[in-house]
Order: C-alpha cells, then sequence, then structure tokens
C-alpha cells in the first residue's frame, strides 16, 4: 500500500495546526526535541512539575512521555499528566528509554505502558524489555536489530491494546495485526544522541493530526527518516548532522516527502 | 533619539568586564542562553540549589530568574536567590515563561514579579498574565502581538516600579512613562527553541553594566536582533540559525552595531 | 617520551569496544557531552536517580561524575554510583565545577575527592579550591592559569593517591611524581560552555580502556585539543566550533593524531 500520500497530508497539517505538545522529557534532549518539533511546525512545551502538569496536558493536542533520565518526582509527574491526558482524550506517546538496563527503569517503563499510551516508541533492546522479554539492555544503545523484536512488538502491542513502534535499521509498526516498515534514516543518525528521544516527540505532534496511532507513528518516522537522509548529505559527521537534521525537517515539500518516502 | 551608541558601548564593556551572570532557568534552554552569555562576553553560571544559591547571588553582577520549567525546590531556590541579590543590591530580571498557561505558572510569575526585578522580559502573553489581564497563554508560544499589550506594560511596570520589556515582531520597553521600541530581529528567530530565555539572560548581562534597566533592556535586545539578523541571512532553518546567532553575537563590531540597530 | 602512539592507540579502542560511560552530569552540558562520547565512539548514559544509579554504575566501563548543577538529591545519588563503582572496580572521574565558589561547592567537592577517583579534572581555580589551597573561583571560569596550580595539584594528587588533570593553555596531568603536560587546544574554546566537562567525559572513555590512569587523561586531553584545533580552523565563532568540534572527533585518523599530539 502507497503510504507516501499521507506523510505529506501530516505533515502539511501539523504545519498548518501548530498542535501544542506537552513533553515531560529527559534533560539530555530537552533541547533538541523542542527545536525538532518548531522545525516541523509543532509547537512543544516541557512541563513536569506536580502542580501544573495534569492542568497542561489537559490543553494539548498530544502528550509525549520519555523516561531517559527519570526521578521518584518526575514519575510521579508523568502519572499525573498521564491520567489527566487520558480523561481529556489527549493521545500520550510513551519512550521507555533504557528499559531493561536497571529494574527501577524496566519496572517504571511497564507500569506505564499499562496506561493505555496510543504509542509505545523504543529500540529493540527497549521493546523486549517493556514486553518482559529481555533484560539485555546496554545502556541506552540498543543490542539487538528491530527485526528480531517485530515478535515481541506484535505480542506486546495485541496484550496492551497499543501501537509499538520499533526503531532500527528499518523502523517497525505495529498494533498487533497491521505491520507498517519505514526504510527511510541514515547510519550517521545514531551517533547524534536523543535521535529516539526526538523520533517520540514527533510521533506526539503526528498523532495530534491523524487519529490512526499505526499511520501518525509511521508518518513521523519517515519524515524524520527523509530528513536524516537529507541532513547526511551535507554532513561531515554528528555535529554538522544535528544542525542540518533541523533545517531539513523545516524545509521539507511536497516533493521531497512523495519522492523519498519508503513506508509500506 | 539616537540610542544606538549606547547599544555598541554597553556590548564593549560586557566584553571588557565580562561580568559574572548568575542564571536559574530551565532545563530546555541552559546550554543555549550559557553560550549567547559567553558569545557576547559575560560568564555564565547556571546555579539552582538552596544550599548555595544566596551565597551565589550575592557575588554575581545579576541575576536571571527563568520559571520555564519550574517546580516546587526551584521557586524555592529563586527566592532565596533574589533576597540575596536584593540585599548585595544586584539586578535580577524575570522571564515568567509560559504565565497564563496554567495556574500554578501563572501565580509563582506574579509572586515573583513583586519582588522588585529591574527588568520582566516577556512575550504579549505572558505580560499580560502576569499583569492580571489574561489567561491567554497557550503553551509557551504567545498569541497576541507585543502592539496588544504595551498598555498593559505601561500599567504593570508603573504598578511595581519596575521595567516590563514585551518582545515580538516589535519590542516595546517601558518603564511606565518611557517607551523605546526595538524594530531589529527576523521571523526566523522563534523558530528556534528559548529565544527569549537568551534574551532575558542577555538583558542580565547589559544590566551589569548599564544602570537604567530601559536603556540595558533595550540595548541588549538590539544586539541579539541584529545577531538573529545577521544569521538569517546564512541560514536555511532554525539549525543553522542558532549556531549563526552565537557566532555572530561573538563577531558583532562597532560599524555593524552602529549601521544596523533600529532602536528609539 | 612520545606518548602520541598511544593517543592513537587509544583512541582505536574506545572506537573498537565502544565503552558504556555512566554520567552524573550538569544540565547545561548533558546533550554535549554525551554527544562528543558518542563522536569519539563510547556508548554515553545519564542516569542519576538513587533507586538506580548503583546498578547503572555497575554495569558501566567508567563513571563521570560533575558538580555543575549539584543539589542534595544528586549529590546522594552520586556518592551511591560511586560506592557501587568502587565495589565493582569501575574507574570514576570528578569534575569539581565551580569548587571555590560557593561553601556548598568546595565542601561536596572535596567530600567527593576523597571516594578514590581515578581522576579529578578542573580548571586551575577548581583545583586549587580542592585541595583546599584557595577559594578565589569566580563562577565557573577559573582565574588562575595552569601553571599557577600545578604544585598545589602535584600535592593534592599525592596526598589522595589519585591523578589530577589541571586544563588550561596548557594541561597538566601529575599522580604525584610524574608529570604530563599537553600542549593540543585553541583559545577559542573556553567560548563554547561545558568545554572543560567535555574533557571530563572523554577522561572517563579513555579510563575504560586504558588502565594507567596519567596515560588516558592525558590521551583525552590531547584528542580533544586536536578536535578543538581542527574545529577553529573552519569556524568563526563558537556556534560553528561546538559543531566543528563534534565531526572533527567523529574523523580523526592516526595520520592526523600523530601529526599534531603535543604531548609529553
Amino acid at each position: 500500500m502507497d503510504l507516501s500520500a499521507g506523510v505529506w497530508e501530516s505533515l502539511r497539517r501539523v504545519r498548518e495546526r501548530s498542535p501544542l505538545v506537552h513533553n515531560i522529557t529527559n534533560y539530555v534532549v530537552m533541547n533538541n526535541t523542542a527545536n525538532a518539533l518548531l522545525a516541523v511546525g509543532a509547537s512543544p512545551a516541557m512541563v513536569h512539575a506536580r502542580e501544573e502538569v495534569a492542568d497542561f496536558a489537559a490543553i494539548s493536542q498530544a502528550l509525549v512521555v520519555n523516561i531517559g533520565t527519570l526521578s521518584s518526582h518526575w514519575v510521579e509527574g508523568m502519572h499525573l499528566a498521564i491520567q489527566s491526558a487520558r480523561r481529556s482524550q489527549v493521545p500520550w506517546v510513551l519512550d521507555p528509554v533504557g528499559a531493561g538496563a536497571t529494574r527501577y527503569r524496566t519496572t517504571t517503563a511497564a507500569e506505564l505502558a499499562r496506561q493505555a499510551p496510543a504509542v509505545i516508541r523504543g529500540n529493540a533492546s527497549e521493546v523486549l524489555a517493556v514486553a518482559g522479554e529481555a533484560e539485555a539492555t546496554r545502556g541506552v544503545d540498543s543490542t539487538q536489530s528491530s527485526e528480531d523484536s517485530l515478535e515481541a512488538a506484535r505480542r506486546l502491542a495485541s496484550s496492551l491494546g497499543t501501537v509499538v513502534a520499533v526503531t532500527g535499521r528499518t523502523d517497525f509498526i505495529t498494533d498487533g495485526s497491521r505491520v507498517v516498515a519505514v526504510e527511510n534514516g541514515h547510519p550517521l543518525m545514531p551517533r547524534v544522541t536523543g535521535m529516539g528521544c526526538t523520533a517520540s516527540a514527533l510521533v506526539g505532534a503526528f498523532l495530534a493530526v491523524e487519529p490512526d496511532a499505526v499511520l501518525a507513528a509511521a508518518q513521523a518516522l519517515t519524515v524524520l527518516g527523509i530528513a536524516g537522509e537529507l541532513a547526511a548529505e551535507h554532513s561531515k559527521g554528528p555535529g554538522s548532522l544535528q544542525l542540518h537534521l533541523l533545517d531539513a525537517l523545516y524545509m521539507l515539500d511536497e516533493v521531497t516527502v512523495r519522492a523519498r518516502a519508503r513506508v509500506r
């Protein structure tokens, strides 16, 4: 099925509507992910205090929860935000960064995963850890390929009634029955910190304009992958890649998106 | 009145004296604002713990308090730092990020605003919220133009005895009676996260060398606006803008500042 | 003695083994230091919560503790991580950012320094403060030259049985008896925030592959200095320097390292 038309249509809508995307994310990537969201036309906000997190989630068009640098106060804020988002029917994305690396991280990720996220976006090791099928994560970088975890991703998606997006050389997005694969991207991308976190943030922006969560996640990952390819053409290393990626996200046009999208 | 001579004079003094600027700011922009302060020649420090924040404020030449990612421990640190700054006659700047978006944020901003900041720097929605004249903020991006809030800014400045700087397409700086307008800047600037926070940080650096807070704020905003214009000439998107902005702040010379300054 | 062969050999090993480097560092530099570690081929992780910090330190190949934006919860996490690292014989690096600026910072740095770090990396003012020989730090930028503090560094290294690396125009690395000097680097580097923090992070990565801590620290500082020199050749200011530095760290080859290394 040709899904590339939808990629452009959703990107166009993000730019037009500028959805407010509420992020509770890690310290390492706050700047990048805010800039990536601005570059695609969304309106990012980073808000985590328990005093205001529920109020803020309720006025947002999407919520992104990322456990990269979690601590107990922040996890409390995450739960409050998620409850509020669910009450207000705001879709939310879980990024279980480093699940599998420590018991605290795995347990927290698993608890959050049961709170009806629209999408869980992780690398293969993280998805296996959330699925309870491995504890093999080494730090925050995956030790598994995305193919290896596809069956675990399908089972996880089915059992939780959510969409799981496993990113890697090929990205797979599944709700347990449907599987969409995205072949865009570039090998230099994982050499920039927080590229996965940026992916999750963009999934949030696309969920705000595309109610089918499989499509929203696939579209966001396609956009990021295309921007990464374009950026890599002008980059000598990870420093320039990060800069050109933001420029590419900002400049993407319909012709480029349709010509480059490799999503099926 | 030609205010452009003062812009260069103050920038020259910042470079010469390298004032220590104490920032209690948000996680998203700490890196950018530290780099912008270094680029203009100031010496930035980010210090927030209640155990040391008073000691640090007392040895600084300016304090910048930004509520972008506030939480209760940090607000406590803000109050301690402000009390210390006031005792030591260190001027301080308030950036009420996202005031109006949640009750917690609006209340905190209003409380801080009553602690005699030398300058309050915000976008139109934030200034209206601090003035108690609106609760219209949508996330952290303004929904109002700076012109719309000028009268509210004047009233706020008069009632608090402070200077209010409302930034937008035109920046307005007022102490309630005087109004200075800055026309520098570029439309791509708001597509980089934390540009307003950078503005507030630079206001801090200029307050350290220029006792007239209306002039200090106007000068800092002029410098940032000029640097943004120069950066935009070499930028294809927000990624390159952020890089070139730091280079431009670092390289600004007297001829360029005098030729480009649009402050009156 | 020609130490340049070892520089390349260790860099090659970092790329080959991709050591997991656990960082408890400050908010300002998390992104930069993660990217610098990725650029040299290491696998960085930023983990600070007391619930998991001991587990994580135990599976890492090196730990880096940086007090740049310290607070009581984080200091607790630092101590737990250090105890775990010591039990598992994971080498750890202390970066006493801003020691001397406040009593809290000086005391905390001194306490951590007594927990058997493999390397303490600081600027001259910070090293003097940890050594208890001065309280002259002004913010986080050094007011002393590295030469001035060399004798204090030797005494500190001897008394603690550790290696002390004082960075500045010339970097000195000493275990109290041996002294290695690194002459690489560029004057534009201190105009980018967190360059010292990046140095400490790279020392962590090199400790993971080189057991002699004097050599590991000297090699890491040489690599950073060479990358800074290469980056400065293409940079107009601190914005471009930061980008080109990451690219240079990523691209460094044996011929360049051997030709440029000035370590003796």
